[in-house]
């Protein structure tokens, strides 16, 4: 690419733009310009993935990571910063190994990686043979005698024909959340999934499971990579494969562990927005885009606040929840919170699709609500945030729908998320400066039309 | 993020969006399965980047490139595939190297990249002292006799203000382009210029600079990384810095050189609708984003009208540019070559942004025609592509301008481009699968609606 021949002109001057209120728009400017220029969201980013690493609920680095958002939220310039009880499910992954065999072979392991809250082999070895399905159709079909006593091993590809990912992850996710109560009602002693990857490698990711309460074998399941995945399916179709599954994963109850939460307080009245993530993660990776990126991204909507010296009307504040990965602990105790508490909340939104350079904003409110977001979009549009249509909202802010809360959730460009989401690979270097800011840029901005408008 | 939760609504049910013929959403829908599906872009791009490598033109590099791409431009299916003679400029880098140092300290190595074009120091130590200016109003004050003699460095820094990169590589292009000759006419021995780079990195990023017709002395110019830049500039706040340049680089001559086409034949008529890349490359990295990515995805566009059974009305033709980077002569060479031939050209597109998750489309045609392009956007939108207000065109297919054909530039996604750009940096590694096959998928179902309906 040349510089000279480069002619650029001002965003959509014709076409689907109207004219917007002018001071909105300078507001829009210097909260992008704050933010490109000034942001600490890159270096907490590093700081957190870095000095912390990954961090399961339950977990020491957990705890860690909660005195270090107190501090970073500090830092931020939040008027009052807290940490919130919630008690949290306590899963260990432990040691674990999974080898194949054909039958006269020898054993060779393969990479894997359990699913978030199975329960494991305790330690011994769990040998059978594999028995394949392509999907739930397949295996549904299958006689109680074809499955009891073997390992059941799903290779449901992840769908490369959709163009939002998302919808690949939910199309393929209830292979990772549900095989193991399908293949444990037939009597399996183990469960093999191909994991929810849009890359065609060889790395594992994890991710919740969970068993069905008429469960009365919680047998162990777990993920491997693509191509393992499609070399074992090739293998399975001219000859017969053997599996040896040792894990130790299980659940070891419950612990008091924390949300943390800041905020600047309102000028005019009390009410709430919030901007969130999640601040554990799995226990494989840095948790960088999953959900460090989300965590410091809210820290630094409060951070520019501050710094533009916003006079914001309601207080804004970050929520930094505990355990969204495998319980949603925090969301669900924040709503109940919050209701005791009788706590006015007009706004909530969640960034946890990763650290990309975002394209919308999804919405969950009243049709008349979604309208008036939706007549901002020509304010978003030149900093490429485009699409109000997704009726979605993250994880951990759901359980406050039933409060009536307007909610919504930032939506990152998804093409690269599933390569390394719940993975070893999901590291801060998988993170781009700009692109993680620019989500920061939307986020700061919708709150301030929400703080100037509802 | 879980699967539970997450409730994806068809794209843009309401808003913007209204009804498009159905049988081109069909036929988008079926350029986008076969790409996500079955492309080869992706294995193409790892051949070429890590097989080949980098390709400045009048290399042996380029020339194995070139029977590269005659080969996949018949694997493709092509029904035609020539080599385009063109007579490029030879510039070779060679051994270099810069090294700074205090008054009475020892000197220290500076990671640097001669610009592409620039005069070296014939192998020999050109020693200075460095004078610092922050931009060219700073140095356009500075008299003749602060210069002379003297080592010019530029520190004039990326503007991360701009949301498109693009307008920032723009705003900073002057420098790697023009400060030679500036500084050449105020006797100055060599500059040194900060890279155009919105990563802040100790990466030096190469590209094209030129002389003024009227420089009497073609002085070296060298980029250094952001860092060291920065670290520089705050240095010689204190104290004076000498700079010791050592460079090869030299031009020598014009080759004999190729670009490289290749077509499906028109069904209808015989003229003919370009899509594009360039093959050349900088002498550093592998090429991959710049432009690699935009081979891979126009052969992908051809290989997929092929394996589809499209019965295009008008010839399909991929264009792989030689000499871009340092002299744009295949893109000359071809206007020159269809205006001979009196070759009517419909319309041409180039992909040379990188092989980013796209967003829009630029344009450079009569208002009519663009009106009607811009008339086809709901259809593209399922696609996350709903940009079509830039006014630019690929830098090959300027000089068709003249010619009046329509033109047009592939739009991706600005954010991480030049962190890379024109470095050791820009590898198939940086290359994401899905986003370089959006971009084939964009392009493609643009020139299938172009075939349609000109």
């Amino acid at each position: 690419m040349k510089t000279a021949l480069i002619k650029i002109l001002p965003l959509f001057l014709g076409g689907f733009l109207f004219a917007q209120p002018k001071a909105d728009s300078i507001q829009f400017k210097n909260i992008s310009d704050e933010i490109l220029v000034n942001s600490t969201a890159y270096e907490n980013l590093r700081d957190l993935t870095k000095n912390i690493g990954h961090r399961l609920s339950g977990s020491a680095a957990y705890e860690k990571a909660t005195d270090w958002a107190v501090q970073k939220l500090k830092e931020a310039g939040a008027d009052k910063v807290w940490k919130e009880e919630v008690m949290v499910p306590v899963w260990e992954r432990g040691k674990e190994s999974l080898q194949i065999k054909t039958e006269n072979g020898t054993w060779k392991p393969l990479n894997m990686l359990s699913l978030g809250n199975s329960e494991g082999t305790k330690g011994k070895d769990v040998e059978a043979e594999i028995i394949f399905v392509k999907n739930r159709e397949d295996f549904d079909k299958l006689p109680e005698s074809q499955v009891k006593g073997k390992i059941v091993f799903f290779n449901y590809a992840f769908n490369q024909k959709f163009i939002n990912t998302g919808q690949a992850y939910v199309d393929a996710g209830i292979y990772r959340r549900s095989a193991a109560s399908w293949a444990g009602k037939k009597g399996a002693k183990a469960v093999m999934i191909r994991s929810l990857s849009s890359a065609f490698d060889d790395v594992p990711h994890t991710g919740a499971m969970r068993y069905d309460k008429d469960d009365t074998a919680k047998i162990p399941i777990v993920a491997i990579g693509a191509k393992s995945a499609e070399e074992l399916e090739k293998a399975l179709k001219t000859q017969k494969i053997f599996a040896k599954l040792n894990s130790n994963c299980t659940m070891k109850g419950e612990k008091l562990s924390h949300s943390v939460i800041g905020e600047i307080t309102g000028n005019k009245d009390q009410s709430v927005i919030v901007v969130s993530g999640h601040l554990d993660s799995w226990d494989v990776g840095e948790g960088a885009h999953d959900d460090g990126a989300g965590i410091v991204q809210s820290i630094e909507v409060l951070r520019t606040f501050k710094k533009l010296g916003i006079k914001n009307n309601h207080t804004i504040r970050v929520v930094c929840f505990a355990n969204e990965e495998n319980g949603v602990r925090g969301g669900n105790q924040y709503a109940e919170n919050i209701q005791k508490k009788n706590e006015k909340h007009i706004f909530a939104i969640e960034s946890d699709g990763g650290g990309f350079t975002p394209r919308g904003i999804a919405l969950v409110m009243s049709p008349e609500k979604k309208k008036e977001v939706q007549s901002w979009r020509n304010l978003f549009l030149p900093y490429g945030v485009y699409h109000f249509e997704y009726e979605y909202a993250g994880t951990d802010i759901e359980p406050m729908k039933k409060l009536g809360v307007p909610l919504a959730e930032l939506v990152p460009d998804s093409q690269r998320y599933f390569d390394i989401h719940h993975t070893s690979e999901d590291t801060f270097e998988k993170v781009n400066r700009r692109e993680l800011l620019l989500g920061a840029v939307a986020m700061g901005q919708l709150i301030w039309m929400v703080d100037e408008n509802w």
